[in-house]
């Protein structure tokens, strides 16, 4: 089933999508909760980014189309070296946005581009699960770009303009909570035209194998959502393109993309 | 005033530290509230982290004497590299605790020491904000354990582990709110002993400096906390050591250590 968070006439409310409505929920998604009779057309509402989370891992460098290209674009010994081991990092929750909503390129940068990726949302509190466990903390999957500059911020080693500043974080539209997760396409458009489609069955790290390694050192809580990685080449955003990233099974996230203006 | 969250009789609540007595707090630190009569003997109440973070930036290699200190003990290159620009990074929001919270060392790791900090806590939603204006946007201070595995975790070039284990971000005990951040000591005590004493003087981006750089690209929020750098030597920590972190004017931090049990 397809949860999404979503604002309609002025309040908030998880609801359940079912064709082109969405009916509102009563309770909490990551313990009970149920469904109500209040249907809403999906194109009366606004989708809200799926989850309010305390962190937003992410896995970069996770498949090896993606390491070649990263490989040729940067500093190709840094690539191999971060690519050598599993090394999670953090975006911040500051950047997360949702369907529809604008990536806006900061002023100051000179290269922005998308990543389309599988996201995996947490839903339960997650500590030193095996692989084999994970899937029992996961509740479910969604799609996300992770928008990144690179260009003249790509030797900053701490990474935090260069995946953190304010909407580089477009997740949902919504979380599919019934779908196996390690055999999905991952389809990325700019302005309608296919211009990336890789496979999660490409992944170096998979999601229970990510999951249970962060768990190791971290307690990762409901709503808490991880990236699995772009899966392979990337390209320039620029002021006016529509950038969509579609994984058939769960949906399309799509987000125009804006200069800043202020 | 000093500002702190506490626990007292199964109830969460902020509170005014007055002498060695808390009184309750009605309403939102951030916008209005009032101080109620409800008074409880410090002793009694159990200190929480004094807010709920969306983000726990930290700015690190931020004094002269702990830079040379970490090029000795690390990489120097690597060192002389990330000290060379402003790079804030995020430590997890797993990884807060309170005072008089346990450090927990994890089983995995051979090495981990103290930072004894000074640490920024937003008051307002915070976004291209100058140096001059910071001020404004800080509800107080407080100090913090930057809690770090280095040894073999030192080359983890995202700090995944090495910055943000659960229970690696102690702070506290509570927020002065009326208090000048940059002349201010940052004495830390291993069992008793002081082991190191540094000014906030020494900062080289100061206070307002690193509000002000992280919020032309990221938008901080209300509790959001910022650590500012240990100043001088670190130190190894081992299970039964007790770690105080002490700035005269704001109070003292205390933690126990232990080894992982589980």
């Amino acid at each position: 089933m397809k949860l999404a968070r979503f604002r309609v006439d002025g309040w908030e409310s998880y609801g359940l999508v079912d064709g082109d409505h969405i009916k509102a929920i009563h309770g909490d998604i990551y313990s009970q909760y149920e469904i109500t009779d209040a249907s809403y057309p999906l194109s009366r509402v606004k989708l809200l980014p799926p989850t309010h989370p305390t962190a937003f891992w992410a896995v970069g460098l996770n498949y090896a189309a993606h390491i070649a290209h990263q490989e040729v674009a940067l500093d190709g010994d840094r690539i191999r070296e971060d690519a050598s081991s599993f090394r999670p990092w953090q975006k911040g929750v500051n950047c997360l946005i949702g369907h529809e909503d604008t990536i806006i390129l900061p002023a100051e940068s000179d290269y922005v581009h998308y990543e389309g990726e599988l996201v995996i949302v947490i839903g339960k509190p997650t500590r030193r699960v095996s692989p084999e466990d994970a899937p029992n903390y996961i509740l479910g999957y969604t799609c996300a770009n992770d928008v990144s500059s690179e260009g003249s911020w790509a030797t900053d080693t701490s990474m935090w303009r260069r995946k953190s500043c304010d909407t580089f974080g477009p997740v949902g539209p919504w979380i599919e909570t019934d779908i196996e997760p390690h055999s999905l396409d991952i389809i990325t458009r700019l302005n309608g035209k296919e211009h990336d489609r890789g496979s999660t069955s490409g992944m170096i790290y998979d999601c229970y194998t990510t999951v249970s390694g962060i768990s190791q050192y971290v307690t990762l809580n409901p709503g808490d959502i991880i990236l699995t990685g772009a899966p392979g080449a990337v390209e320039q955003l620029s002021p006016g393109d529509v950038v969509e990233i579609e994984i058939p099974g769960i949906g399309t996230l799509r987000n125009p993309v804006s200069g800043e203006t202020n």
